[in-house]
């Protein structure tokens, strides 16, 4: 898939499809592709997409695991690019009642299944390019949502913060092969959660919860964000927007970091004003990681 | 420290003070050194141990950060030996309402506040010894709580589930280092969740909403602990009881795997009965971890 040319090598040629999950993030990159003169089909995974906002599009319902239904869709609508955006539940085995077109590729699906959430999204991916299908980043199409470098925002971290930043940055790195999660929270350069299966709202609930409870005790405290080292960067980048900052104040941190290039903010604009009302830093930082 | 003699070389002598925190580990082990002749006195954190239970034993009150204070009453008390057990809230700087016997050791207290939880059992666990205390384990006045290796109750883990233990012991020995937590769900070999600030008992119901909700549904899985590489035996071990079956029957995992000989199973008849019950396999595993 490294030999996939960069979108913007390319022409734009018919309508983008977007296979589209949960969350407000697919709605975004429909809406940019628009603006720079594209025209959209959704791909809508039933149990995941926003049913009201998707009736806004041109779109089609599916479930997650009927890859073969999904190229024979893209294929009539006169699709060759596809982007993959927002949360989905992962399926299982008992999720697989595959149709038809999607039997042939049964197998390979299974096996898929077994793995980490990377391993799983590289393996579908390559799955529609072997249909023919190009497999872009929301990022080609919609580049104006990638976290920049440096502060969004009025905040900024204080030497408290930077040491938390890196600790977490650190600790990523470390559990990067495991292919677990994207997100910690460090408080003076103690780890207080790590993000697995829960996602990074929950984690963020659960501070919140341990605070009041007064289990942790430790004040502040930075959530860090990083990609996972083998994560393909078209298919899963880590992610924040309002919902992140609202549950980092609940939390009683003092920011946000994420990586600068390889990260989402849904909603810059809201979410920078959201931050700025909390008093919480939104920052874009490098991550010495090895990217793909 | 680790000149301190082990006990069974050592002369039983006078009562031995037992720092009491959460849960009944401490009521376990008070039990079991009386039962060898022993007499002992609970130094009770406040805010953490069970009242109640407090109440059948000669005891004090005192709070966590009152160091001096438990000197000053264990000495009164004739004791030389000291067992610190139970869960505690971790205190921060705003718990610091130090008494007079505790002023002289504020300095250090402070730094010690600001690591892991390692660093500061440990650096707590010296404050005494330099005080003329001898600080033993749990395991060392109550050797009969330790976790054998082998299956307690009736079950065993299948392939998958021999799978799953060596990638939660994997994981947990990578993340050592950075003194974060001592358990980890795998199901499948995914890691679906990380302890961290929250506790196991936390964790556990974490992941039985997330299977509720259908936000996960990898079936089964195995609840992994052991020692971080750095943890000082004597002061903090992986501990599981019958509240850690309900929680791993309620998140629906196959078993769980704790390091023998570094885990400590409280009330081990009505575990193994519970574990049993659930049909939940409970094994004890050897580490290739660095163990102190």
């Amino acid at each position: 898939m490294s030999t996939t040319p960069s979108a913007g090598a390319l022409p734009v040629e018919g309508p983008l499809a977007i296979v589209c999950g949960g969350g407000s993030l697919p709605f975004a990159v429909a809406e940019a592709a628009k603006q720079r003169g594209r025209s959209v089909v959704l791909l809508a995974l039933r149990g995941s997409a926003d049913m009201q906002r998707v009736a806004g599009y041109r779109h089609h319902w599916v479930a997650a695991t009927q890859i073969g239904a999904m190229c024979r869709l893209a294929r009539r609508e006169g699709c060759r690019d596809l982007v993959f955006i927002g949360g989905i539940v992962r399926p299982t085995f008992r999720d697989l009642r595959p149709d038809i077109y999607t039997l042939p590729l049964l197998r390979r699906l299974i096996r898929l299944l077994r793995g980490g959430d990377s391993y799983l999204l590289s393996g579908v991916a390559s799955m529609f390019e072997q249909q023919g299908f190009r497999v872009l980043g929301a990022h080609d199409v919609a580049p104006q949502i990638l976290m920049p470098e440096g502060p969004v925002g009025r905040y900024r971290p204080n030497e408290t913060g930077q040491g938390d930043i890196a600790q977490g940055l650190a600790f990523l790195r470390t559990i990067g092969p495991f292919d677990v999660g994207q997100a910690v929270v460090v408080a003076g350069r103690r780890v207080l959660a790590v993000e697995a299966a829960e996602g990074t709202d929950n984690m963020l609930a659960r501070l919140a919860e341990l605070r009041r409870s007064g289990r942790i005790r430790a004040v502040g405290g930075v959530l860090v964000k990083a990609p996972t080292p083998g994560q393909d960067r078209r298919l899963d980048l880590p992610t924040i927007g309002p919902h992140t900052i609202e549950g980092a104040a609940r939390a009683e941190l003092d920011g946000l970091a994420v990586v600068a290039g390889s990260s989402i903010v849904a909603e810059p604009e809201r979410t920078a004003a959201l931050a700025d009302r909390a008093k919480l830093f939104v920052l874009g930082v490098r991550s010495e990681a090895p990217e793909r």
